[in-house]
């Protein structure tokens, strides 16, 4: 489990959400109270839009309650949308590899949850990724790889679509190998025009998320980062949230999300994965043909 | 505040102490329970004997809980004599010249607890070190300079000596730069011949320390490593605890240890650091005379 | 390119090897002489077997030059069989996992030179791991993969074959990927029992090898460690070095060692990835076969 | 021996200096032409001028080569002041606390050269630093206490009366402590106002320092960091640059930059040390009055 923050609205200085706040990102690396581990001291990564197309990263493996250099760059960055995330990690190694955000071009993603039984089905997961992305693939973690996976349709198909492909295809290879642990994703994905969130799980237990709108900005947190009690809103399970970046004139709009994998995702995951032929998936949460695409 | 272990008897591998018990050291830098600090998370250190003179050291600025070469370390690494520290700091940077245990020639040394005010009184601590162990000093924390203020005594006067004149004079320092925090003191002291652990403090408000004694081995302990609630003892505040290293023949000695700096210490304080005259002191707890040999 | 020592023999102490000659392993991290990058910062990593079956391992992203815990482990630690690696990256991120040598169970693993062209064929060098090897890939080099394809077959073919068989693999991605860059494999290899190591290449720039047989040991490095102009004898291009560990009673066998991919190896890897059909292959050096069976 | 840059003119990418040039500051911790050390891989820093009167600062241990934060800070970041340095240590250990720049309140620092014989007299160097800014040694550097020592008495004197003032104080305690080694420094300091460069040795080897004046930007750097071989001036030995930051309107002032303590510099110091009698200084080089006003 981690946590996260992101950020859109009017520029704003990070210090204000990552650094300062009374249950700002940084204490939760050490003192999160939703969450199973309430130490987060496994990496911590910002990234925030400047004046290029591509943002900024500034990712490390020591926590970040202690980072000195987390602190100035805090103190001096600000930005209309940024996000930032401390990590606990579920297995794999405390590299800057596998610390979030995770960026390829304009694109940031961070994550919290799980591919449940993930270390047994790591290679057929990242078989997944387009080849085109796969030099991306940097580090050992199952929220990089659902990264990568979504990034090779979101050009043509959006963040919302684009996820639940890939996670309609992680949900069917879990199930051909006989994972019973869930997957659950809470997650925040931008290209700094758009910020999309998600919160969706296979299980009851989809991770929280939380959202406050005022008319300067939009943060969404896996738990408040202050103890304004009226401020923030539970994002529902199984619900995403959508909103264009930058300057709140318009409220996010909350939709409801499912996975449910059926002809056409699987059809538009064969395209993506070489154009072999591919059987219609016989049932809904279990394409045995998206397993074979991904072989 | 920290968490450590100190080790002597039977050669022991140091994955028996360090990670493998229920409440094992590494367990502790997670989820320690006697504990201000429940995350010990700011580095960690181990100190060995094996067939040399000096200990080996391993010290790091990560978190031991994620440390791989600690855990490979810790299943090779089998020792009569080893200590065990992991940190949580109470100012100074993560950085591994402030991690414990501290080393000079054949001694070892950890410390949790604090020189109330040090950020304040830092430089006069600092002068209080002998010239010769000045290059010693690599890093800013408070314990490696009480650590090193002793290594200037401990070869005439023995680590019970050494420990309190350098208390006292810290002790002077603080009184005369009027700091009300306490100077609080749970370390252990080795050169892989004898041990002693020390507890205690200024106020009332001593940090825990545990032994136990078993045919095999001695383990005194910040708190217990595992629950055989029969197992540990407490030792008293304001005492300290001696013992051979190696083979358990004796229990270890634990006897009252105050620290009532008198003209003896001052003269022997005096002549350590340079032989300026020192007047006698006039109070017992606050001698003057101690500063200002060390200004 | 890097820089790498293995030792056999008497048990020896690390520091002898790695930190202490006039051109120590130390030294070339700074001053490589034979080499193309005369620095070799991008970690380092030593390996040594002790009184368990599984060797110690600690490896580190820092330069070698500057460790103190790498000085305070070498003076420590006798073995009588060890490695020890500086490394230079080819592309490959600065990470733990990516710091040689790599170990599974009893074996150790080190390596100077490349897979030409990895970055774009590295996922199917990857597919070539077998599925219960997989979970030890943990870093993203060509080194590690080339390793864990060898691992598969190391037990029943021992550790000549397994590596003639991956580097026939790999060389067979490489010719379909048409890919002209080399393959180059300078390396070092042991269970604690046998060492084999291996100098070869693709193209007539196989990296350097050389070794020193005394009646107390057997030293195989990139580049001699210090100026004993008689001492080293140069591994032709093209061998494989094989020998006990520990006491030196034999000398090193030194035999040609070439990667021609025949049917025999095309099935053996047939076998191990899976058992589907492959077909003979039809060339010498690019076995269509070999890679529709890793596809 | 290190490596720097400083930059100030019209706001300015930091990866036009720090990483793109054919010889940037990156390259030259890999690669310097005219340094005694090729490799200056011992940590790195950049400290730049935002919207605040304090700079930013991100400093790291890892060699500048490969640290990939450094690379998309650089991409993100423009300033019209900022400094960029690459370390080679002189015996300090690597730790972000010994990394340039340095930085207390608006200024900045950073630093090649050397304290002769500085181990021995780290204290009484130390004991140069004013109590009030003492909280900031955070490291172990000679080039940390200078631009400490230099800081208590910047804001009355300027930069150029400081350092001379600090150097001379040092020159004095080396001379007291018979050290025969030099005192070198190529250093440059700024407030984010205006900017200083000194280069000046207490022997002929004034290290090497370089600048270049556009109609955009002034540069002054240890090395040029491109093959414009009409670009580059020296700054003669033993002068200072002065000049405004930000747009250029006017040249550098470059002026004969001596350190020759009389008695208005050694009162100055008294007064500062805590007005104690000085006598006069009896010498140019070696005035005792002012190691005893540091003693």
């Amino acid at each position: 489990m981690c946590r996260w923050v992101a950020y859109t609205g009017r520029p704003e200085r990070l210090e204000n959400v990552v650094t300062r706040p009374a249950r700002s990102l940084v204490h939760q690396s050490l003192h999160a109270a939703q969450c199973k581990t309430a130490t987060n001291g496994d990496g911590f990564g910002i990234g925030w839009y400047g004046d290029r197309e591509a943002p900024g990263l500034y990712r490390e493996i020591s926590p970040a309650w202690s980072d000195e250099n987390l602190m100035s760059l805090c103190a001096q960055l600000s930005a209309p949308t940024f996000f930032a995330h401390v990590r606990a990690s579920t297995g794999a190694s405390t590299a800057r590899a596998n610390c979030h955000p995770f960026s390829v071009g304009p694109w940031l993603f961070m994550h919290n949850g799980q591919i449940g039984g993930f270390c047994g089905i790591r290679r057929r997961i990242e078989n997944m990724i387009p080849d085109r992305l796969y030099p991306h693939r940097r580090g050992g973690t199952d929220s990089e790889a659902i990264f990568l996976i979504a990034m090779g349709t979101v050009e043509n198909d959006g963040p919302v679509e684009a996820i639940r492909l890939a996670l309609a295809g992680i949900n069917a290879v879990m199930d051909e190998a006989g994972v019973s642990e869930a997957l659950r994703f809470a997650a925040a994905m931008t290209d700094g025009k758009s910020l999309t969130v998600f919160r969706w799980s296979s299980d009851p237990l989809a991770p929280s998320v939380y959202f406050r709108q005022t008319p300067d900005a939009l943060m969404v947190v896996s738990e408040p980062i202050d103890d304004h009690a009226d401020g923030w809103q539970a994002v529902a399970a199984n619900h995403a949230l959508s909103t264009s970046c930058g300057d709140r004139q318009d409220l996010p709009v909350i939709a409801p999300f499912e996975v449910v994998p059926a002809a056409p995702a699987a059809d538009r995951l064969k395209q993506l994965l070489g154009g072999k032929a591919i059987e219609q998936p016989g049932t809904a949460r279990a394409p045995q043909s998206l397993v074979a695409a991904t072989a």
